[in-house]
This record gives C-alpha cells, sequence and structure tokens, in this order.
C-alpha cells in the first residue's frame, strides 16, 4: 500500500460505464449501464436511452420520492438493492439546492446520487505531539465492520444541516456532549467518486476538527463503535499507508488532516498526488 | 466578483488550444499553439508535429538548456519573451524528479512548464479574532505591481528546496529571521493552469502557515513589497470577494487558508466549489 493507493481506491469511477440521471436538463446521478438497464422494467418512473436515464415521474418531491421508492421496492424484494428504511437522503442536482426526492439509503449508490457526509477529526497535543482519537467499528456494521475509523462520522440525512448532523452523531456515537462538539471547527471537505458492488458512490464528506479537552474521553454510546483509542498521530499514518485497517474512506479524511497540520511534508514523493487527489470536482 | 471567479480565472487553460511538450515519452510542458508553431524555425532543438511539440536537442541538462536558451535568446531578441536572466527554473515530468533542463524564468510560460512556488501565510490571533499579515507589492514590479499579497512568496528557483525558498524569501522581502520562519508549518498546495498573455501557467504553491508573535512586525527589506498591513481576516476575505485588489493567484492561497481555518463555512453556497477548486490534478 501507499497512501494515494487510498486516494486510487476511492476514485475508481469510470465515466464510459456510467450513464447521467437525469431531472429535466440537471444530472442528479450516475447509473451504471447494468443498473439502467434494469430501470427499463419502469417506464412510468424512468427512461432509458442510449445516452442517459431520464426520471419521468411528475409531482412535487413527495410524489417522485414515492415513484422512486416503489421502483426501490420492486428492487430490493428482488435482492438486487438493500433496504435501510431508517434514513433517506435528499438528492438534489447540487448542494444547498432544493431536493428533487428522498432516496432510502440502500438505493443511494444505485443511482449514483450524491451523498454527504460529515468526519470529524478529534486531536489532542502532548507537548509537541499530536495524538488522534480513533474510533473501531462495531462488528455488526453493514459497511466496514471492525474498521477503524475517525471520531465521529455520519451520513447527512435529508432535512438535516451539517452542524446539525455533527452534533447528532457525536453525541449517539461517542457521547460528545453539543457543549464540546459545538467548538468543532470547518476545515474542508473531501470529495470521491467510487465504484463498488451496488454502483457508484459519489461522495462528499465536511471534514471537522476538534481538539478535545485533556479531561475528555469519548464513549460508546449507540454500539456503532466498540471502543476509542488515543493513538499518536505518526501511528496513525503509518498505519493508513501499510495497511488496510481504516474504513475506505476515512484514509482520505486523516490524509487530508495530516496535510493541513504539516504532517506531511512537501519532500514526500506523494505530496503533490495527495493533496490534488483528495478534492474531486463536484461536476 | 464572487470567491469562486477568483478560482476561474486562474483555471483559464483551454486543452484545445494546447499541445504538450515531449521529452522522450514524458511530458514536461504544454505550448500554445501558436507559439509552437513559433518553434518550427528551430528543428535541432524541437520538433513540431500535429499533436506535439518534442525536444530533440540532445545530450545532458546542461547541454539541453544551452540549446533550449539560444532558441530563448532568439525569441527575446525578437520580443516575443521578457527575460529575466537572474533566475532560471527546473523544469522535470514531475516534482522531485531530475531536471530535464534549466530555463529562464521569462520562458516559463510560453513552454508551459510546471513552475513551483511557496506561499506564506502570516496570522495572529487577538481574543477570538483571526488577522492576516498582508504585503502590498511594489509599484516596480514585472507581475501584478501594487496588487496585494500574502506575507511571503517567491518562486522556487533550480536548486533550491521549498523550505530553503521560504526562509530566503522571507528574509529578502519581510526581514523575517531564520528563526521565526522555521516555524511556519506545511499545510498543503494550491495548484491551476492558466492561460495568459505568453503562454500557460502551470503553476504548484505550496503554502505554509506561521502564528506570528504579538512582538513581531514583517519589515520591508529588498523592495518588492511597499508595505505590510496586519488586516482582520474577515476583512481580507471580503475584500477578496469583491475585488481584484489582491494578486491573481494569491486569492486561491488565502481561500485555503479561510476554507482550513474554518472562517468559510458549508453553509456558504460557494463551499465546495471553492474546496475543489483549489487543488487541481497535476495530471
Amino acid at each position: 500500500m501507499s497512501f494515494s493507493d487510498h486516494i486510487r481506491i476511492c476514485n475508481s469511477y469510470d465515466p464510459a460505464r456510467a450513464l447521467p440521471l437525469l431531472a429535466g436538463n440537471r444530472r442528479i446521478g450516475l447509473l451504471r449501464r447494468d443498473n439502467a438497464e434494469m430501470l427499463r422494467r419502469f417506464p412510468d418512473v424512468f427512461c432509458v436511452t442510449a445516452d442517459a436515464v431520464r426520471l419521468v415521474a411528475q409531482g412535487d418531491p413527495a410524489a417522485v420520492s414515492r415513484a422512486v421508492d416503489a421502483v426501490v421496492d420492486a428492487l430490493v424484494s428482488e435482492q438486487w438493492l438493500p433496504r435501510w428504511r431508517d434514513e433517506t437522503f435528499d438528492v438534489a442536482p447540487r448542494w444547498g439546492e432544493a431536493p428533487v426526492l428522498r432516496l432510502d439509503r440502500g438505493a443511494v449508490p444505485f443511482f449514483g446520487t450524491r451523498a454527504y457526509g460529515v468526519h470529524l477529526n478529534g486531536y489532542r497535543r502532548k507537548g509537541d505531539d499530536l495524538y488522534l482519537w480513533i474510533g473501531r467499528r462495531a462488528s455488526d456494521k453493514r459497511i466496514a465492520p471492525n474498521k477503524l475509523d475517525n471520531l465521529v462520522a455520519g451520513g447527512i440525512g435529508n432535512g438535516h444541516g451539517v452542524v446539525d448532523t455533527l452534533i447528532k452523531e457525536a453525541e449517539e456515537e461517542a457521547s460528545i456532549p453539543a457543549s464540546l462538539s459545538k467548538t468543532a471547527t470547518p476545515a474542508g471537505a473531501v470529495s470521491y467518486r467510487m465504484e463498488n458492488r451496488l454502483g457508484i458512490r459519489d461522495d462528499v464528506l465536511f471534514v471537522y476538527d476538534i481538539e478535545t479537552p485533556a479531561d475528555f474521553a469519548p464513549k460508546c454510546n449507540d454500539g456503532e463503535i466498540a471502543e476509542f483509542t488515543l493513538m499518536p498521530a505518526t501511528a496513525v499514518l503509518e498505519r493508513v499507508r501499510d495497511t488496510r485497517d481504516f474504513k475506505f474512506n476515512v484514509n482520505l479524511v486523516i490524509l487530508d488532516f495530516a496535510v493541513r497540520h504539516g504532517l506531511l511534508r512537501p519532500d514526500d514523493a506523494e505530496y503533490l498526488e495527495i493533496v490534488t487527489g483528495l478534492h474531486r470536482p463536484i461536476d
């Protein structure tokens, strides 16, 4: 492994294998061609042509969501898709625009709609040394069980803001009180586009940093994280470079932290590949 | 103006208007087609075809540099190019690789070879408020006279490292002693590709931050900067958004600083455009 291998893994998307999903003349997703083919059976909802899939269901976001959800239901019942039920994501052409529909989280990669998350780097200084709070994901997590994770991370469900999600997840996953999580500072975003078994992940992760007080330690709360460890930042970086112990996208969030805090330096042969590779354009 | 207008200005490069400059099978530059045409007169040094310009001068870097420099001499004498004489840049396929040749700084955009610089954000905290040291460039500067600038900025000449350049320029431009400039922290890089009158700027700026002590103020030294002002960071950002007062690429360095220090937040409509727009791939 190398640092940039993790960036390549998260950017495995190949445009030749995908079609745009259009709502009107705006792109709202990316369908792998095999997934696009499966939508031909639902001509009231989708129109599949050689170069695009068009959302043809009409109505307000609630009506369009119902129509798409019926398609998702059919695909779930045939075991093409998992269903999360407890969580839907807003689907819009761009961040901050009004949603066209809401989609079950399990169906997001199938349609390749852009998903937004928030990741929190928790760190502490001891003298000149920097330490990072690292979580280990529970063994029953649907995605990346047992893998190492940031202090807090979560997807931004429909109707929730970035800071809301951060505060909620910080409380649920790590027992961090709102009075503390509110002091987290936004520090950028990591973006990548990745093909997986289900389809295409077109992800944007808003990145926050928090320096935790000396008398604070996160505690597992909702069972999503099995344990938290305060690891020397240099050891974290070595483990990122040499292993796949971290969840695929957490490697990128840690690399971004390492660049911003001077743990990686311009004399590293991979430096420019890392700096420019963490922020895929949001086209 | 808007924040992302500055990013667009620095990324005006249009691939349809350029040909690769190749050394063997590696790309070392980008020639605008009109510039490529002018090289047909020098068949011992360059071979111009429909889809590429090949460096055909043979020998070690010193010999190749002399051959290319003779071409530069001819173009300078016909006033197609300026000459700097006092400064040459290494030309290599990638950062950290052995240079193929050294090129007069004035000829760098003509050949579209990648140029590297280092920019230092100097900041100070007063209570919860953040201030930035802003320089005003001298009126006799060749590029961007009278424009606002970072605390320190300079191109990385051949044979010099990033930190060497930073320490040298900090002393020369702002009278910052090495004991202080050594405490600057690397914080990433900004990259862009821009067409201008002379050709194509394919630039990478290594970005450093330094928190200056309360009893420190930079002083003009070599006449490159006319004055330094400690400005509230929020006022700096507003001036970036609303004006062209800053040197074109300094806007990007300040936006990168603002993202990393949480002065810009995810609820800014331009946030993702900014975060992903500051780091053009180094292909």
